[in-house]
């Protein structure tokens, strides 16, 4: 199994502190050592940076906790690999473009006889069932809403249906973003916390490390981060139900976007 | 205008050498300061890094130069934008997946009046004429071929004509490569080398920097670089024709793929 973070803003805002306590479960405080990889959004553009080295020894994970990427949506993947070689193109996110948009997407856990027929566009370049279900949900995506990227409301709708029956295959905590929505599909583990003003000090679970976001915000952000574990030892984090998902814009959960589902 | 640099080779090797000094062009001995991206195949994976930074500026131009990723196929670009503004979604090259592969483009020179019909799975992400192009390309090439990745001869033959059309709108000097062949098509400015026994030293135009490869090579290796101004003074560069395409595989110009151009 593998482990997934997202987050989700209202202004653009660094991971470093969330992907720090992250990385180390790659291979240091836990066993996810088989490959990584993170994906920032910056206006339409992506960012994607995989590596099939151990999150705790790639220099390319050194270089994200020191350099501060700003994004409205990320996402990260360490991996343990269940289906399909250690090798670069089996990393996670995956990233596909529809609709003149980058889409990216990873997963956790495992599908059972999950073969789906993919004769649209998108087709897998590695073997991992994971990466066999983003094609899938894109072919499903494009054709059930044609050529023109729906509102959100009628894409949730559909997601809620599309991730429930790839569900039905095995274990499918998944995250997916287009850069304005992050959606995150819970089957059987993923929490999340909405850290907004007045921002106190949050302190890693996995590594020696705090910090006051007092004093490294604005009254006005807003901040989701969404993991598979809570990544703090002294803040409350919220448990999806198993075959939840939920959508986050700018930093909240978007009630608007589900009431439609 | 831009400045291309490809690397193809018949065994992973890095490109530390040339990317010292081809990244001293974007923005120190050369203008170009409008972002810069190297895409490095890794088996079927593809590892992209893309900055719009200029690339004497980027702490991960930076990681590229002390981290040697060994790849048999390499693409980089340093942008002076002339169409598009400095985002991110404009920075090349470009990745999209046919036929469960990655594929990698860049483009250096200038499009006018060309806007193709794009009603086929790929659209652009960014505004510039080298992304239409990049879409153009791939549309024509599935509806050309199918659902089948052809042999390298008839691709080669498709893109002969493929290019010389686009080339009609300006200039094009591009490469694309899918992790086995790399193709590099010259409107006005390219040129290659090919490495190979016996090695001997040869010393960067850009920075203070000789290597000598006798040393980091095995008498097997062999190593086609290909860019738009020669990156050394002491070797031997053959400048590509005007509308000339050359196929690159294993490191040497593959005469046999464009026999039947």
């Amino acid at each position: 199994m593998c482990q997934l973070l997202g987050m989700n803003c209202n202004t653009p805002t660094d991971i470093v502190f969330s992907f720090t306590g992250f990385a180390t479960r790659g291979g240091r405080t836990d066993e996810h050592k088989d490959g990584w990889g993170i994906a920032f959004f910056e206006g339409n553009g992506v960012r994607l940076f995989v590596d099939h080295q151990a999150a705790v020894a790639s220099p390319i994970a050194e270089l994200i906790k020191r350099y501060p990427i700003k994004s409205k949506n990320v996402i990260a993947h360490i991996r343990k690999a269940t289906q399909g070689q250690v090798t670069l193109e089996n990393c996670h996110p995956f990233v596909r473009e529809c609709w003149g948009r980058y889409w990216v997407f990873a997963h956790n856990g495992d599908l059972k006889n999950f073969d789906p027929v993919l004769d649209g566009p998108y087709k897998p370049v590695g073997n991992t069932d994971s990466e066999r279900a983003f094609c899938y949900l894109l072919q499903k995506m494009r054709r059930h809403f044609g050529e023109v990227l729906p509102a959100l409301a009628e894409l949730t709708a559909f997601l809620k249906q599309a991730t429930a029956e790839i569900a039905g295959h095995g274990t499918f905590n998944m995250m997916l973003s287009n850069g304005e929505a992050l959606f995150a599909h819970c089957s059987t583990k993923l929490h999340y916390i909405v850290r907004q003003y007045p921002f106190t000090t949050a302190k890693l679970s996995d590594e020696e490390v705090s910090v006051d976001f007092a004093e490294v915000t604005t009254p006005k952000d807003r901040v989701a981060v969404i993991v598979t574990e809570p990544l703090t030892t002294n803040e409350s984090w919220t448990q999806f139900q198993p075959g939840e998902l939920k959508v986050f814009v700018d930093g909240e959960v978007c009630t608007s976007c589900s009431a439609s589902g």
